[in-house]
């Protein structure tokens, strides 16, 4: 596969001579009468995916319940997580062991706690807890997570969208708002093969987010590296290290780095990680010391004893790789049969992640996912991958194909495609017609 | 044992002739040189507690992974937890099933994360975000629970002490203040077997509670049923159901029910529930939705394995009774020989919980706690079960007997009663000199 790109504008399609709409409409109502059922809503794991992990779940052997330093695991204690289980992360998050905490059972929790710990205690170079500021806006790189826009939402957050350019955020956009506005105080980033667009943030937008001057003094980056490992090719894509690089800019406090094993052990059943500089670990602890007495040490032994260490860890992505590359593969390939070269959809060729981003004409997004809906098709409903549920230009369609088969994968492309070009077909109409 | 009793007041003892001082001074002497290291300090289970669960952790079996209703609990879902779960859990905790939610693995981080919620989002009946208030208050039971008066201080919530009786809080004190005052918008509460006084709510206190007029619309009970099923006689105590007393009363929302399997199963790697009214359920699940995809089900569906049933959950805590009760019972047989009768001494029966709560001399507590620590007894320290760590009277120790073996038990018992002796024929001779 190439390397992920962000979908290029479609270009205008020809106006509709009334044949191809007729054709379109026909080879929909044969689609709705196969009574389809598949769904490509979320970036789920397959049960041959979590199949890979089935051991772990009966471990450790009885007997083996201590850890390295002689901790018993049953017990209370250990606040920041189990020291072999960090080590093993460490380099695959890129953050040194010792700032590295392994703790609960999802990073969407860690991030939607550390938002919140922001609006009750100010950060490391804050003034204030960000619930006494008139105003906290988020810069949101976007199509991105409806989950992180979701925290934003439930908090009274502003969102501000800024677009993508296959290299991460556009950086010209991200520098401009966060110099100019002290209620800027974060922004969410996948710098990894993003949900959805699977683009890998390069060093220069890395170095540039590391850098930029920000009004606000305790504005963070929500850097949720949740597909650090998650390649889908023989290269995986080289991430520039974060806190490094903020550290180097001279703005050590500026990142906190989420991970999880969601998407390699069990989804819900794993650990998650939270990384960061010595002075955010100090405020992170702040919180965790009043919010609990420790992780789930059993489960983070467990970890350890499954992977053993940072190339069990890598193994077993390649074990993931072989189940979930022939999916995305199918997803080029049917797409590229039944779209290629009509000039009304793009999509994005992801190295890595769980999410292709698929393309249609401005103002078909919508209509896409309802007729695919009525096909038997379940897809992310548009827009949800913006701020606030909306795509201001509807036109942009987030495909997870990792849970269903991969002949279920080219059933499902082959109904989007044929959504796609009534859509498409029938705005052409439309557009004749007026 | 006796049913628990609230330490009584220490009678004035007759002054010292000097004779006393130096028997106690020598008696202390010795203790120093045995060079004893031991610690009572915390409610930790045992090894041979926790080891009554070893079997817990290497389940489910291969292969024995979905749950009740087809659910694969090795995937994203099910916000509220395994419904077999919360149901063996719903008799046990006074909760109807449905509106019982099996989540994390503390119920700290539950009590926790709900004030913090109630900070950001104002509770059903409330008029607006406790962070948005000038103050807020919060009716603390003392002596209590340690933590519980940590999550306060860390935001800032003013505490205030109400003296417990042996039948729960005195009710007047708590009628009196949340009647006049509506920035009392919450009380904590350890029902059953309290930490550290081992008290049980009587079914009057807990009718008071759910009936009593508040000022505050959105004032809430944190019903920290930490020892619902931790009995320490054949005979366990009966609780009246807040939720149903609440309800009857016409205050339906006013009560949030806590527990966990912390110390049933594994300190850290047990299953953490809050069970409320529908409409604090709904409240609860608003913040749930954008913190979490859901809970560990796979721990969860453990712990259904282990147990069977609610029957199976009682049965366990027999086995840890039998581990528990006779470190319970050499604390009362060495504090009853060594300082029964000597009128410088009270201390708590309890029948169940984890604490013995020991009342000397008033101002003694800090130094019977030095002493203890300078002949290498670690207690938990004066003060620390009162809000902001200060113990008005300062006269309160938290005794902490389940880590510690029998011997053990009896051996540091006997050492707290040489510098209880000592502390108290110091402040004697202090009086007689002054």
């Amino acid at each position: 596969m190439e390397e992920a790109v962000s979908p290029a504008s479609v270009p205008e399609a020809a106006p509709d001579d009334g044949a191809g709409l007729e054709a379109a409409r026909k080879e929909y109502a044969e689609l709705r009468a196969q009574g389809l059922s598949l769904d490509l809503t979320r970036g789920k794991p397959s049960p041959e995916q979590l199949d890979l992990s089935n051991d772990l779940h009966s471990l450790p052997a009885a007997g083996d319940l201590r850890a390295a330093d002689g901790t018993d695991t049953r017990n209370y204690g250990g606040l920041l997580g189990l020291a072999e289980l960090r080590e093993i992360f460490a380099p695959l998050l890129q953050v040194p062991a010792n700032r590295l905490l392994a703790l609960g059972n999802a990073s969407l929790t860690l991030m939607h706690d550390a938002v919140v710990q922001a609006l009750l205690s100010a950060p490391p170079g804050g003034g204030r807890r960000w619930a006494d500021e008139e105003r906290v806006r988020f810069v949101c790189p976007s199509p991105g997570y409806d989950r992180h826009f979701g925290i934003c939402e439930r908090y009274g957050i502003e969102m501000i969208s800024v677009p993508l350019t296959g290299q991460g955020p556009d950086m010209d956009a991200v520098e401009e708002l966060v110099a100019s506005d002290p209620t800027v105080k974060g922004m969410w980033c996948v710098p990894k093969y993003a949900n959805p667009t699977g683009e890998v943030y390069s060093d220069e937008t890395v170095r540039r987010l590391a850098a930029m001057p920000t009004a606000a003094p305790d504005f963070r980056l929500f850097w949720d590296n949740a597909y650090a490992v998650h390649h889908l090719t023989g290269e995986p894509a080289e991430l520039l290290p974060v806190l490094d690089a903020c550290e180097e800019a001279g703005n050590p406090d500026r990142a906190l780095v989420f991970g999880s094993t969601s998407k390699i052990t069990a989804a819900g059943s794993g650990v998650a990680f939270v990384g960061a500089s010595a002075a955010n670990v100090a405020w992170l602890k702040e919180r965790l010391l009043k919010q609990t007495i420790g992780p789930d040490k059993v489960n983070q032994l467990r970890h350890v004893r499954f992977f053993g260490g940072t190339d069990g860890v890598l193994a077993h992505m390649e074990r993931h790789r072989a189940v979930l590359a022939p999916r995305f593969a199918a997803v080029q390939e049917v797409l590229e049969e039944e779209l290629g070269g009509l000039g009304i959809a793009e999509w994005t060729r992801p190295a890595g992640g769980y999410f292709v981003s698929l393309s249609v004409p401005d103002g078909c997004a919508s209509e896409v996912v309802r007729l695919a809906k009525e096909a038997g098709i379940a897809l992310t409903p548009a827009g949800a991958a913006f701020p606030y549920g909306k795509d201001p230009r509807d036109r942009e369609i987030r495909l997870a194909p990792s849970y269903p088969s991969v002949d279920e994968v080219r059933e499902a492309m082959r109904a989007v495609a044929v959504c796609v070009r009534l859509a498409a077909a029938e705005q052409r109409a439309a557009a004749a017609a007026g």
